[in-house]
């Protein structure tokens, strides 16, 4: 948990819909596109730049999932660390909207699109996170679920 | 591509709704689970036996990343590399139903739940995949969209 504590944590309801968190910057060069495909997708536009510069993209592109694990890095990293997540639900939705080419520099956002309290334990919170291009244009869209603690009654700040 | 040739690749026309693969099985043990999550997921109840033993789970389980991974992973032996697959373009649900803990053996299956024709040369093809445990419960469900190519007229299977 870092340097956060228990009583710093953020809870359910420190996520008002509407809060939003940067979640800082990625790059992503071919080493890493190639690596992380040839052990979870390891079709040729991921991993063989030969037969890449052959397919429709025109060269190597990341595996969809590779984005996907960027963005969930990356709110690991600045927000669910730092929070009482008890545990991810799963997404409801997961665009992947342009292809991710080395070189790429990916910066990402966390928008809370949703917030309902469960019992007086838990609540369950909706993110849009969302990555883009140097260029601003979003490749990846994904709206997920976490149950996350409420704060106990008493418990400060 | 493997042993497929593009003649005997699966295209759209092949993928009629209802047609179920078998994606076969895979181990997940705890080795794993620490070395997946410690890249893309580092939370304490996936890396730190300890921790994870004192979480509401009361022990490791894997990053629901990991889980996705597993099942990607899985497709993309079974079917996308011997079939005309261009693209994925995202996932519209993903369940993490149970979570899945060291010595996991899980079962894979993917379903066509939809199939439309685009144009002359590609259609969108709607999957459901689905991971079981060694007891027969689902512990990951994800309907996922991939752009497929059409065969070209006069082309044999």
């Amino acid at each position: 948990m870092g340097a956060s504590t228990v009583a710093n944590l953020l809870h359910a309801e420190d996520l008002q819909v509407g809060r939003r968190f940067d979640l800082g910057t990625r790059h992503v060069d071919a080493e890493a596109i190639v690596a992380f495909a040839a052990e979870w997708d390891p079709l040729p536009m991921h991993i063989d730049p030969g037969a890449a510069g052959a397919s429709p993209f025109g060269g190597l592109i990341a595996s969809g999932l590779h984005t996907i694990a960027i963005a969930v890095r990356m709110v690991s990293d600045a927000v669910v660390r730092h929070s009482a997540v008890v545990a991810g639900r799963g997404m409801r939705d997961v665009q992947l909207l342009r292809p991710v080419r080395p070189g790429s520099e990916l910066r990402g956002t966390l928008t809370v699109i949703g917030l309902e309290f469960q019992d007086r334990e838990t609540a369950i919170t909706v993110w849009q996170i969302e990555l883009r291009d140097a260029t601003g244009e979003a490749v990846l869209r994904i709206v997920s679920e976490a149950t996350i603690r409420r704060r106990k009654a008493g418990r400060k700040t």
